[in-house]
């Protein structure tokens, strides 16, 4: 080869070399990242099933199209309770879903749901981002390969419906109400019967008397189930204060994110979770006022204090058990416990002397 | 040179071509977008100078380093109620401050703050970004070269410090007390002598006499200044039940950035606001547990209903008056009470009776 050739052989390098080095630039930068989402909820799902469609629109605009979240609902992939294990397994990299639907597989995810007495949403906000939940929820699912983060409040949850007021304790023995989990076990332990049963038979079961009193979430909910066509009594609330969601996230996939992607991602749960609560105040606020202009007749009520003592005791009762049994349950109920009485006190002077007066008007 | 040189030669080039292409693509893919933010607060402020500290954090993590906010503040650019004007005209790209602050220039800019006997936080999020606020918001500040959007929320603003019990209207006449802006005109009205005094003089006015009464924000902001120490009545809410602050943006640089760069900063906006919400809870809670345990004797009280209903009767007066001038303003307040009145209805029945069980223990 002459030295000319070797020249010429170098020029066309220069081509490749200039070439591979606008691929490598291109692929460093705008790679684009597929991952897939589980849901619990339908897809139709109003406001629940909203969060992850704008949790994935916003890290897609953010990201300038290189997160891809491909969300699949529970009508695809049939198992609703089944996200824990499937984002857990890496079958699915993320999740939207409810932290105490877990509790049968790792007891201390209840906490991060709502408790019966407990901190009202922005209370439990402030616990989660300033007060500790958030470590102590990482704590939980860490073991799993898992993260977690609140996913989208559905505001207070009321009390639910009864076809019969309630004005003693007496009124709650062999009642049969439609409410699981946890609230579930506090109803059972002041005499009622509580019962699960799954949402589409919830109307005929309250209408045939299957039931005596069921509880859902809220207006927004509750609307268009039509319960306030067949029990008359709304109750407000005692046992979900707060609802949060949750995103899951499977940890090895998320290590494996780049640093940008993971801070949008975690600012878009942040958002979408935030926006999920803001929707539901609006929601609820309207399915409210349209409920009593339909039945005008619906009768707001609150147990009676000797009704309320005692589901309180009950729930003291075990909450104590359970601190009992497992040191990680204790420093969470205790964690709640003190972050509750502090922001309490706050909440009492504010917010609730704020509602006072403008009640008085 | 011989041919030999020349080969060196040519490698050299290659090396400075392969440099100058990764420098290219650097640029193509990762321009840096410099952007400054003048604030109202001084950089030491609690709270409020946080918000767009963490905004600016927040967009740099998630544009990579294309965003980068250089923040100034009061103490820098030396003109805390010039943000507005300094943003309008490009001095600083964007702004961070409250609303309520312009209303000398621009008087429905008053709107967007917090109104006396108005929402609380949650619910004017709601309103905000459900209930047509934001719209609105754009309506009023779109002439200007400006966007604004909510900046993150004080929570609720206690009534104040008072030297002496107020149990009737009586007791406010001629009050001299610290409280500016339109909850001012409304305490005039009742009889009262508001003024504005500069924060660093409240403490020594208020313990020599010169006012009767101040208010400032909350206890997370009241706690250092020493009210409390001076002052043993403690009024609650009635004229800022949720202080949102704002971040303002130049609408001509805002059309300036790509699409991804403009998502990252509304989202960081958002983040932003809603950390520094759930901040304030945090510190109000906390600081309000430090004041009672250094001053157990700090008494909560409430203004008597003849004093509310006088000042919800000025604050009506006032509202219709400005709506009769200005359509615009008509419509402001139109939709505010409207929105109020949906949401209150179903605060009333959610939060209100909540915290009413939860009192009963």
């Amino acid at each position: 080869m002459t030295l000319n050739n070797k020249v010429t052989q170098l020029l066309k390098a220069v081509s490749v070399v200039a070439i591979a080095l606008v691929s490598f630039s291109v692929n460093a930068d705008d790679k684009v990242y597929r991952l897939t989402l589980a849901e619990t909820w339908n897809a139709n799902t109003p406001i629940l099933g909203d969060a992850s469609k704008n949790m994935a629109k916003l890290a897609n605009e953010m990201s300038n199209g290189r997160l891809q979240i491909r969300i699949d609902s529970a009508n695809k992939h049939k198992s609703p309770f089944g996200v824990f294990d499937m984002v857990r397994s890496g079958q699915y990299d993320l999740g939207h879903s409810s932290s105490y639907y877990w509790k049968g597989k790792v007891p201390n995810t209840l906490y991060f749901s709502s408790m019966p007495f407990g901190m009202m949403s922005t209370e439990q906000y402030a616990w989660f981002y300033r007060g500790g939940g958030m470590e102590l929820m990482q704590e939980v699912y860490s073991p799993f390969n898992l993260l977690s983060f609140p996913g989208g409040n559905s505001d207070i949850q009321m009390g639910g419906w009864f076809k019969k007021e309630i004005n003693s304790l007496e009124d709650l023995k062999g009642l049969k109400m439609r409410i699981p989990g946890f609230a579930g076990e506090v109803f059972a332990r002041v005499g009622a019967s509580p019962t699960n049963i799954a949402p589409g038979e919830m109307y005929t079961a309250l209408e045939r008397g299957t039931i005596d009193a069921l509880e859902w979430v809220g207006p927004a909910f509750d609307l268009r189930m039509g319960f306030q066509n067949i029990a008359p009594f709304y109750y407000t609330a005692w046992h979900e204060p707060g609802s949060e969601t949750q995103f899951l996230v499977n940890k090895k996939k998320w290590e494996s994110l780049p640093a940008d992607l993971r801070a949008i991602l975690e600012t878009a749960f942040r958002v979408a979770a935030f926006d999920m609560y803001v929707q539901a105040i609006d929601a609820n606020a309207k399915a409210w006022q349209q409920m009593l202009q339909e039945n005008p007749d619906i009768k707001v009520k609150t147990f009676p204090d000797e009704v309320m003592n005692a589901m309180r005791v009950a729930n003291r009762e075990l909450l104590a058990e359970m601190a009992a049994d497992d040191e990680q349950a204790k420093r969470i109920i205790e964690s709640q416990a003190s972050y509750l009485k502090t922001v309490r006190a706050w909440t009492d002077i504010s917010t609730k002397a704020y509602l006072d007066i403008s009640d008085s008007e």
